[in-house]
């Protein structure tokens, strides 16, 4: 009751909820920096107006003008250069469905955002994977997996689960020499959390024709669950993506919030300094630990940990604080964690030093 | 930049909205009986559950097993029975996502909701078209098309863009023939609308293993921007289903609204004495004009003009009613007109009245 390919995918493994914590463990007080959550909560101009949600029996204008056009323009492109989508997760899967099909290939980096293998796999596309170097895409290695097959390369920056940026260096060599005729899509769900000065891969969509580049509004501006996401791609490519689409894609509460949304600098800059503050607090702990993290541009980071992944995570979940393991990502001996607010991150530096003997004994 | 399939998709043409009607025409008022939207409005429950919108910074959790059992219990049947999607029209999607690939065969009716096709033929199979007979499905013809290859099966009831519903004798007969190996979906985005007495969809999911019913919140409860469908089958199938389904798809939103809405029963009851009521105004006026429209299940009919269906749906719109030509959904020489509210429908049934003249005299 399902064709062959579907039976040959792996189930995608979401974080922990608090409530499934909660309800296993009979613990009241959980920390959950699993998810990669915003720990202010949600823009407040956002939820503002969400307040005015009304006519949800009225279906919305399905090229959702105004928000492309809103959406563009800070990087000199227009609405005809956009597709929006449920999540930047949507847009991925959109991607794969407009370029791939059995007997293509894909490349992309190891460990990165695993919904890259799911959706290209469902398409028929053989997944070509290319392990990270000390947690970075190593575009070297990228661009030799690249053939005449290769039909869609993908870049996650900063990349999930190590939390690490290419340099802008990289960025220029690479698109140099990734052939024209390779889609390049880089996901960039964590791009605001990138300090200044960085490559702005929006800009290549207007040199590079076939290139994507995703963003969404779940991390830095605090809806996760509201679920918007959006994409730059040339006009054409873009063409393509929004004929592939689902029509009504986009809710109504997705359109409002995601409006609201983007008036909402100083919920930005507040969440981007506490993010900051945060990752020195967290890093300066790990260094005293003697763990080592991958440095991050993003609101998580990759913390090595001396016994495996999964061990590591569970202990810290009995003490109620929910993290990703390693070893579920691609990524053993390591924990991905979220930066979350000064208490959570204080409390899951205490944790990490209570565990670490018991840890280093078991080595 | 697009794979050879995509390349053949017709895209999806929605109805269009009241504002570009607005802008174009330069027109206050405008009715719009386009997109088979409730004129009531949304269920009061579901608005006032989505006053309390909250924690959009974090995600949901994705098995959404609260709501699963609850919109299963009423058909005795389980959470694991469920997949929700955002609107039904995305689970057709993962239907076909699901059990379609290259080389395979869907069967539908023509004229139908014309989403199948699109879905279907992204997935690279083949779809064969079986005309309607007097606006109904010809399951009869529908079983002949079955061939080895036939993977799928659409079945739309009421049927999109006619409004007809399948009569109970017909449903017996056409699941003892249906071979077990070929998936039935069952879309019944207007199930609600349907008589009392109608043969229940959702019980041959516990008696057919290869079946699956799709409904919406989009219609009766008048949520079609809130984007919010679901869909049962036994329980391996929905496994399936999914695992397809990209994680996330239901914002919470959606969730929320939902959830108040499966306690509104007044507004469902209101929203179906609104539209037997404008069911019958509508009927009497499509006589005493000598009209016809096949017998409606739904809150749509699809109703004869006797001119061409554009140039009848142009003379509409320029009277501020937005109604879909028939020449768009397959169905020349009719309208698909939404049963609205008693001043809409007065507003139609005149200007009906006014332009049937001048289309006698064009015929």
């Amino acid at each position: 009751m399902s064709r062959p390919t579907v039976r040959k995918l792996a189930p995608y493994v979401p974080g922990k909820t608090i409530e499934e914590v909660q309800r296993v463990l009979g613990l009241e007080r959980i920390i959950k920096l699993a998810s990669n959550e915003n720990p202010l909560g949600s823009s407040p101009k956002a939820m503002a107006a969400l307040r005015h949600i009304d006519r949800l029996h009225l279906y919305l204008d399905d090229a959702y003008p105004e928000l492309r056009e809103r959406l563009a323009a800070p990087y000199g492109l227009h609405a005809s250069n956009v597709v929006l989508g449920h999540g930047s997760n949507e847009l991925v899967n959109i991607a794969c469905e407009t370029l791939l099909e059995a007997g293509d290939e894909a490349v992309m980096a190891t460990p990165s955002f695993s919904l890259y293998k799911l959706a290209a796999v469902l398409q028929g596309a053989a997944v070509i994977e290319v392990p990270l170097r000390e947690g970075v895409h190593d575009l070297d290695a990228m661009l030799e997996a690249v053939t005449e097959r290769t039909k869609l390369l993908f870049i996650c920056d900063p990349n999930n689960p190590t939390g690490t940026a290419l340099p802008p260096d990289a960025w220029r060599s690479f698109l140099a020499r990734v052939p024209e005729r390779v889609t390049v899509l880089v996901d960039q769900a964590y791009r605001e959390y990138m300090g200044a000065g960085t490559f702005e891969a929006a800009d290549i969509v207007r040199e590079r024709q076939n290139t994507i580049v995703l963003r969404t509004m779940s991390k830095v501006y605090g809806l996760a669950s509201l679920r918007f996401g959006y994409g730059f791609a040339d006009v054409e490519l873009a063409g393509w993506l929004n004929r592939v689409r689902l029509p009504f894609n986009i809710s109504r509460p997705a359109a409002l919030g995601a409006a609201g949304a983007l008036d909402d600098e100083e919920f930005v800059a507040m969440s981007l300094a506490s993010n900051l503050a945060g990752k020195a607090f967290m890093y300066k702990q790990i260094e005293t630990l003697g763990l080592q993290a991958y440095p991050t541009e993003a609101n998580f980071y990759a913390v090595s940990v001396p016994v495996s992944a999964t061990r590591a995570y569970e202990d810290l979940l009995a003490r109620g604080i929910i993290v990703r393991s390693g070893d579920a990502l691609g990524m053993p001996g390591r924990l991905r964690i979220t930066i979350g607010s000064p208490e959570e991150n204080a409390a899951l530096a205490d944790a990490l030093e209570q565990l670490l003997p018991a840890w280093k004994a078991a080595a």
